[in-house]
């Protein structure tokens, strides 16, 4: 399938370098291919520039958001959360339409500092705002509950018995993610029901947080143990 | 130990029936035990007349707010969140200075219908709302996470193979609670820190919430798994 994966930090690149090794074409969006190049400096987040991972992985390919949209058949929005709508806004609605777009980030606003607060939830979500800002895109949220390696490899944590999530107005859409869920590795995938139950999952990031401060590790996941 | 239970509902009722059985000297607290003891129907959320379930545990004792509070070394609010600031102002800062009060109740409002949105949280949390009313008590919030069934009975799910949190800004009152939670039967508490990371498990609730629709029961539990 050919998979277009906007974003270029830890999550973008992890899940663009595992889909392209299980045999998907994939392409990287990004705001400005030549400046993303450009770069040779770690992140703030203490990634290594971009430009190094791309050597390593020569067949995915990095092109401008609106192009990497429209080549793709599946958009995977690994942005991060203050930057999804401006990121969806330079990809095109019109490359986004009948597309199934899957949402894997979280609205994180780290403006007060650690832990980051949400800057929209309870009663909205981020996921629903991205439906909202491109209607004709079928918008799924997932994999948003954990570290961008246990998406792509859930056997790393307990064997992979654990549990993900998806949320969404369009079972077809939905049918199309949990395949690819499963294609990672996921054996136990809940629907949680439409589009607005994305605010459970997007309201887990805070325990997420201090989970990961207990445990002293961002190598877990939850298993829904009934 | 004596333990005082404010809250007669569902998880009022389960934790007294629960910790009495366990040996413990427990009164649950209420406004007014005449009006409690006096209803014949059947509460909002289905619960048979309180005077049924005070027949059948004739160990536990029931007082008001205040007589209770004072009777307990350990006090376990288990009222409504939208009451419990008024529940603990009833009780008595002075009948709750320097004991453990176990705080297991979340800050769901329902006005809305359902699913509830939550009237603190992200920056604050009602655990917080609580210490600060009631800054000289000893503020530990746990089994919020979790149907009152499952709090007092861990194996009913998964042979009791599933989490608790503890939050709070007091060590020994986090041990103390950490006991009794093994007590209850449960294997992996986890602490997460002090009473802010409160609002971690709070904000879970509206993913619980989904997951019971998902799941289609409220018994069920989260592990966390490492």
């Amino acid at each position: 399938m050919n998979i277009a994966v906007l974003g270029t930090g830890t999550v973008g690149r992890t899940l663009a370098g595992k889909l392209s090794e299980l045999g998907h074409d994939v392409v990287i969006g990004t705001r400005d291919p030549e400046a993303t190049l450009a770069r040779t400096e770690a992140d703030a987040m203490g990634n290594p520039p971009y430009a190094e991972w791309q050597a390593d992985h020569p067949a995915v390919r990095l092109a401008p958001f609106a192009e990497a949209a429209a080549s793709g058949e599946l958009v995977i929005n690994a942005t991060g959360g203050g930057g999804s709508l401006d990121a969806l806004s330079l990809a095109g609605a019109e490359n986004l339409a009948g597309k199934v777009l899957l949402d894997v980030s979280n609205p994180l606003d780290f403006s007060q500092g650690f832990p980051p607060s949400l800057f929209v939830k309870d009663t909205d979500s981020l996921a629903e705002q991205i439906q909202r800002a491109v209607p004709a895109a079928r918008v799924v949220k997932s994999l948003n509950t954990m570290t961008a390696a246990v998406m792509v490899d859930p056997a790393r944590v307990g064997a992979g018995d654990h549990s993900v999530f998806v949320s969404g107005n369009d079972p077809e859409a939905k049918r199309t993610v949990v395949s690819l869920l499963e294609d990672l590795g996921h054996t136990d995938v809940i629907d949680l029901g439409d589009l607005p139950t994305a605010r459970g999952v997007e309201m887990y990031l805070p325990l997420w947080l201090r989970m990961m401060g207990a445990v002293g590790t961002p190598f877990f996941n939850i298993k829904v143990v009934r």
